[in-house]
């Protein structure tokens, strides 16, 4: 049977989605449960690697199993077994085609900011930014962003995909009060660090040391020298995939 | 010097508001900030006591003291020393009469309440209720408690007040998506635990276990045992203290 889980997690003690070797990761932490009740060698498929302190409201994983358990009954046992940091909010039965990773047309993520003078005490996922910022110049340059690009500039180091071209379907921004900010991106596939260079070359943009309409020519450099910081993973969350 | 400060924390690790002997508060933890920075045995007067576990955005205090220093120099004095739970968001020089709890004219508490089947794992500080809670029906008895009532069945335990008398300007439900309700109260003031009985007595409403019409009688009852439960502290904040 495939099955397919709806994952919550909170990524501050995990070394990201994907298992490695000597730290803890989300997607380890599940097939050690898996095989506790199964004895079988599974693999969870997740939508995408997450990267180390990243979180997400809605990671989208899958698993095939001999097991005959109903579906369903897969979110109770493995959150009786999981860390609290850690929630299935849904299991269900997926056709046997589906794979979290290919099946993907889609990717939603949010990167929170803290815009004001002091931290909070109450909202630790995110990212505290002391500097005063141009909201308006934020808002001008991400719309440089949409549409289909290459987003070379963008990605970290050492990534190895056949191709860096993307599409950016949309970015929202919103003022949530006191000092809060979403930047909301929905884009066909995001490259490696892609979400926190795009946020980081924004902030640039906010603090008056890149204009919004340097955007293109960033873009055009296809050299990631030409775009901002890396913004901390802190305040990242992947928040939807859409199949 | 009088000077007025405005708290935020998180109550988890914290006994509560206010100084006790053996257990961490958040009284003490400034006081003793403030006793290493003047060598004076300085009282941080609250707006309020909060209890064990309960969240503040927005609780206000005064100290006096003999101190020449500026007064919105305390902020970041405090910040540096104070733990990453605890965090001021503003100090300012009050009038000497300036009292946080005397003067305090109102206060606005939230109760959050997660209720679907699956805890959550980013937004740890609310009540997570399982069972369905009929929203309708707790937005109808909220209104019983509006105004000027004999608060007597919402009060705790070994409380001691000249008078049980409050009046409840307002109560706000508001529906924040993916589970999440806050429940708003704005009063004169709260008796012992009020805000978590009122939120249990309304809660066994939703529950379809009181009917929202039986609210006056509860409160007519004067009698603790005729409310619902205590419902834990972990989903309570001190949100603002209007003077």
């Amino acid at each position: 049977m495939n099955i397919r889980l709806l994952i919550e997690y909170d990524g501050t003690d995990f070394s990201g989605w994907q298992r490695q070797p000597h730290k803890p990761s989300i997607q380890e932490t599940i097939e050690k449960i898996l095989y506790k009740m199964t004895r079988e060698r599974i693999t969870v498929q997740g939508s995408g690697r997450t990267d180390s302190g990243v979180h997400a409201r809605g990671q989208v994983a899958n698993f095939h199993t001999r097991s005959t358990r109903a579906a369903t009954t897969w979110r109770e046992i493995l959150n009786h077994h999981l860390p609290k940091s850690v929630r299935v909010l849904k299991s269900e039965e997926a056709p046997e085609s589906f794979h979290s990773l290919k099946s993907a047309t889609g990717k939603i993520y949010e990167y929170r900011i803290l815009n004001r003078a002091v931290a909070s005490a109450l909202h630790r996922n995110s990212y505290h930014f002391s500097r005063p910022l141009n909201w308006q110049a934020i808002q001008k340059a991400s719309k440089h962003f949409e549409g289909t690009h290459d987003f070379k500039s963008l990605q970290g180091a050492r990534a190895t995909v056949k191709t860096t071209t993307r599409t950016i379907h949309s970015i929202h921004i919103q003022d949530e009060g006191d000092g809060f900010f979403v930047i909301r991106v929905y884009a066909t596939g995001f490259l490696k660090q892609m979400m926190r260079t795009l946020v980081g070359t924004l902030l640039k943009v906010g603090e008056g040391k890149t204009s919004p309409d340097e955007i293109p020519e960033i873009l055009s450099k296809k050299d990631r020298r030409a775009a901002g910081p890396t913004v901390p993973s802190i305040g990242l969350f992947l928040h939807r995939v859409l199949y």
